[in-house]
């Protein structure tokens, strides 16, 4: 699969559970294990499913999330399942009619790292596949997270809601180091890096009469100064595009026939 | 479906368009663009499908997102497909060596903001099923945008890695608006309604003899009180609960057989 390493090894790293009450399908509590695999979640728990557990269909699905669904817990009750948890979050896409507050994935996510760093145990609920949680459920839970869909087009499936909440829980936890490579080594190119190359090119654009009004040529060259002060060259940039003026700049250097002609024509007349 | 609000009419909001470089499976197109609709974008353009366009199998897939499939705007190249555009981001899960900014999904979202809301165009490109772009399209970029997942189980399909940038790019746009419901208006309780609680339901433990200790009473208050404070209670929960004190309260005022013959006892001896 283009981008999997596997060299890489597996570590348990802390995280919240994820718990699927009364699952109706084998093949996407397997897309919901293999959802958390991709963001390194893996304490999975199923509430009474449908289908019964194990379940061939589940371990397809998850596509060699083996160590997920190797793991999961299965319980007869909501209550059982989250009885070890000091948080619980509900996810549900329809508004209840209780106190409790509701937000979305981001907030939740950057809420749950320092509880989970201290050691607590957090646990997001989600639903069944044609009506989510029920009412009870949700009340066991201290928030509702929803996820900010368009109303028109709100349907997720539960792969998918997983897949945003362990998406912001690895951006929430990891921070600067959640992105799996960063882009190269760069030095930045100092003011006299572009200054050297802003005059280099100036004067080959006057020798080539390109500011033809000399009252424009400040203005011109604030211009230009400008364009490429805004690219944020880098050293390698810059050594690169003195390398493209000095080739420019030489080409109209080259011997010429019709200049050299013109040279021939200037000595003969001094003759 | 679960959530979804079939009576909001469909307005096409401004926000990125999403590019699929050479998309191979008819299917991959269609949760694609039901992935979009999910998060309100509905600009997509494919380059050289290789089951080519219009497709019944998209169509399928999209699973009623119609609005987007009848707006798919098909290219030969990709030069042709960004050639509106003022800024474009390349998906990768690998690392190019090339000198390319990587950002994450929120922070691209977030710096689309302004620039969307200014009427500049921006585009979202991914890559085939099997290997994403090649260096070319990715250099045709400003910005490349990975997703931190976990290195073991990158593999992430196209649908869903345009799910996570969809529902990063709603959640930035729309801000504090984007989720679909807020919690029920809460009127937080004051100090004095807490207080007040606080009095009466120490009051009821005193006729208990709760405090068996009299020297630790005001520790014992003090722990009580911090309890309910941290509870962040609202009116109507400090009104249910003096209702909950008052009703224990009176269990204990309530006749006792055996209080009662204390009383005949005491009013024999002093007769």
């Amino acid at each position: 699969m283009a981008g999997t390493d596997s060299t890489k090894g597996l570590e348990l790293k802390a995280g919240p559970a994820i718990i699927l009450c009364e699952p109706q399908l084998g093949e996407n509590i397997g897309t919901a294990a293999r959802a958390m695999a991709n963001f390194g979640l893996w304490d999975m728990r199923i509430v009474n499913p449908r289908d019964g557990w194990p379940s061939d269909k589940a371990r397809a699905a998850a596509s060699k999330a083996d160590h997920v669904i190797d793991r999961v817990q299965v319980f007869d009750t909501v209550e059982e399942a989250i009885a070890d948890l000091t948080r619980c979050y509900a996810t549900t896409a329809r508004s209840r009619d209780m106190y409790k507050p509701v937000i979305g994935p981001d907030v939740a996510a950057d809420e749950m790292v320092a509880p989970i760093k201290n050691g607590e145990k957090v646990g997001i609920l989600f639903g069944r596949e044609r009506w989510g949680l029920n009412n009870d459920e949700v009340a066991l839970c201290d928030k509702i997270v929803t996820l900010p869909v368009e109303p028109a087009f709100a349907s997720l499936n539960i792969a998918q809601a997983v897949l945003v909440l362990a998406y912001e829980w690895r951006r929430a936890f990891n921070g600067a180091d959640s992105l799996p490579f960063e882009g190269p080594e760069e030095q930045p190119a100092t003011r006299e890096d572009l200054v050297g190359l802003m005059l280099h090119l100036e004067e080959a654009l006057d020798r080539v009469n390109f500011f033809k009004t000399p009252g424009k040529r400040p203005s011109m060259v604030a211009n230009l100064r400008a364009m490429f002060a805004r690219a944020k060259m880098n050293v390698q940039e810059v050594r690169t595009f003195r390398g493209v003026v000095a080739a420019l700049d030489r080409r109209h250097e080259r011997p010429n026939p019709k200049r050299d002609q013109s040279k021939y024509k200037q000595k003969k007349d001094a003759e």
